[in-house]
């Protein structure tokens, strides 16, 4: 491990809260006018530093992991989400997911399976995913040309039935933004979608392995014993055990 | 295992009959009053009074069984969703979900594998789980402003098209109460399609290993036949067929 | 196998051909009035007789096939299916999926492995049912109160959009039979879905692992060669090969 | 490798490049006249001929690797998709799949696994089809009787939203042709989910593999050392390690 790794190392240990935080800030500095249209104008200037705040530290502790990173260039191929996410206003809602990295926080302190994992970010991130679309898809219809989302109610329920793929098609975006959110939402489903099939068919391959492991365990078992069985008997016959065991190996 | 143990088991052997006719019952309770708007005010009250019955079981059901447990917390956190069904008055149907606990009984007697299983418990979850949220739904949606589920014809249709993720959107919820029950039935359905094509991939996989098998141990007969053929040919030429044998092998 | 398994093979053998031909008669038969409101009144009755002779010919191959079975009672559970499908005047079209049996016949003469047939089964499946769920659709709802599938074209591309649970809901059916044949395709796309998810699931998971073991072969015949040469070397220097190889070994 | 072989493949190297450029002037050339309706009609002939010219070439080279092929019957069972994309103008537009051919190029320079290659192949093939459907539909709804897709915005959406399963039903195809091309889009949007899942699966399986597997090694770590430390004190009492370590082993 080099002087820069353990730099870098140690740039994330100490961010990690802090920019949890800001998170967590930018999410309600989003809510707020986007929930109640009619707040007074100081609260929403109030928002709209914060939310450029929370931006600019996103930016600086994007520009300090590819300061400290080891190879840059391979870094910034690994890391080119993290760029478009700060480069494009539409998407910045998106960081929120960080706060899915939450779990990785109280994971340490459990002992769930790799399995386990799965289902809790897959728990988490669909929760956030369809709230932080809501938000957003309100943010960007409320003021289209014939808008069919305007409460927030409407805007959650229109993105978990476009999550599940359901799409009744009661309530749908009509304005460019919102459609963009609405194919965003999509991939998540699908994606959602094809993780809980994967975690089922796992668990379910596991489990029919093991039981047909359990059965050549009995059978082993059973095995094992007749042929301690039949030991006892040659030997009580005066027979040579040694040879006998070895036939049935 | 303590004798704690020992009375938490004869407690569920016990319990288990008591509690699912009492299931049924509250499912008949719960049932009338939603299909028929125009039954008599005394046996609208004699439902409701078997609902808080049913309910009142529940509870003390729950009471004893964490009194039961070995370690109180743990059975408290494995078991936070029996809790939350006794709680929430709108998840009360879900208790019904227990009818599905009467495959148990019916598998005891039968040699089901676990895949069989798997699909026993599919089929039998699905038609309560859509037959439930449709008598829930109905409930819901039928003094709601704009409602367009008004029959339980309606609301079955709807319930299902929701579950197999189709949603025409020919009928929908409109009340917040009616769009819960959807949210429940889409993670349903989700979990629902994951577990058919998990369980036909897991099929899938195991025939075409069994194929893959097959062709190996047709191969291995042959290998064998082969070397008793060459080890007779060995004997027949005064060869020494014990290190033929060895060496083939 | 005893003298009735040998018959029931033979009945088997014998009716295969006429059940098929009768399968398509009665589609055609059950189609033409269908696609065709204005047809003759002697057309028409001619149609009814060739659907009532199909149909009690699949009665007494159902009886035939009882009659000849090794276990009679075992035999009438697994074949369930069967005696509903005669039993159930709105299932009849479904025995018209006996034409996919037409693969067997194909399959016989080909070399597919066990995925391709799956898939053959699919596409084949797929076609028939989303075919003949169009005309049952159309026959069902073309005198409802309130129709919106009246043309075939239509009722085909309800059918589409509901097998693969798109369900844009521009057609819906509204009557109850409409919505049984809505239901049973709902049924049958998830588990055309499924068996599209796991045929690929399959072929991926062996390929990774046809990659995997070309991996292990390449190391494997690296050794080898390395084992030949220093087996080589230690004989070229007066050493033991056979001890060598052994401890390589 | 016979001499016919041999011109098969260097064919196919000198006609990728032409091919693909020709492929995306066809696209150009089918897009242009289709985005923007009131092009001048000289740029319209212009538009023509290139698609003219593009199809002749894709002819041609359908000929030329026919006749190259060694076992022609064979070739053309196997290629039976390409004869029905060249004669079908309908399916036209799909020979611009071969763009996602581009991925071969790159991943010849790139070191990407199986599954990395099977994502490529999604996220390339999904973006192209739905923009290929949004022009075709486009084409084909424009004209209809009562169109609800008129711009290139909605078609776009729509055919998303039916790739996705998604179908919201506030855009779909009114005529024959849009039809055609929604089914289309629909068995893509299957595959895609499919094959989503399918990768996931084998994605999650190999993990929970290599997790059991660092368990196993870990567990024959510690027998290792257990077996060192036994022989070690063996060594010491006077014993014999040889037979010892043979015993454990």
């Amino acid at each position: 491990m080099t002087e820069r790794a353990r730099r870098a190392a140690r740039w994330e240990r100490w961010s990690e809260w802090p920019l949890l935080v800001l998170a967590v800030a930018f999410l309600v500095a989003y809510a707020v006018p986007v929930l109640d249209v009619g707040i007074s104008p100081s609260l929403r200037r109030t928002c709209d530093v914060v939310q450029w705040v929370a931006w600019a530290a996103f930016a600086v502790d994007y520009v300090v992991r590819l300061v400290l990173a080891e190879h840059r260039a391979r870094w910034a191929a690994t890391h080119a989400l993290d760029l478009v996410v700060i480069a494009l206003p539409l998407l910045r809602p998106l960081r929120l997911l960080r706060l899915v990295a939450l779990l990785n926080v109280v994971n340490r302190h459990a002992t769930i399976g790799l399995r386990g994992r799965v289902v809790a970010y897959l728990v988490g991130g669909a929760v956030l995913l369809s709230f932080l679309a809501a938000l957003a898809v309100l943010d960007a219809e409320r003021h289209g040309a014939e808008p069919n989302i305007q409460t927030f109610g409407d805007a959650w329920w229109w993105s978990i039935t476009t999550m599940t793929t359901v799409g009744y098609g009661d309530r749908f975006p009509t304005t460019g933004d919102g459609r963009l959110i609405g194919v965003g939402l999509m991939i998540g489903g699908i994606t959602l979608l094809g993780s809980v099939t994967a975690t089922l068919a796992s668990w379910l391959s596991d489990r029919v392995r093991a039981e047909a492991d359990a059965d050549v365990d009995a059978l082993t078992q059973e095995i094992r014993a007749l042929r301690l069985e039949i030991a006892a008997l040659n030997e009580r016959s005066g027979g040579e055990p040694d040879q006998a065991s070895h036939g049935v190996r």
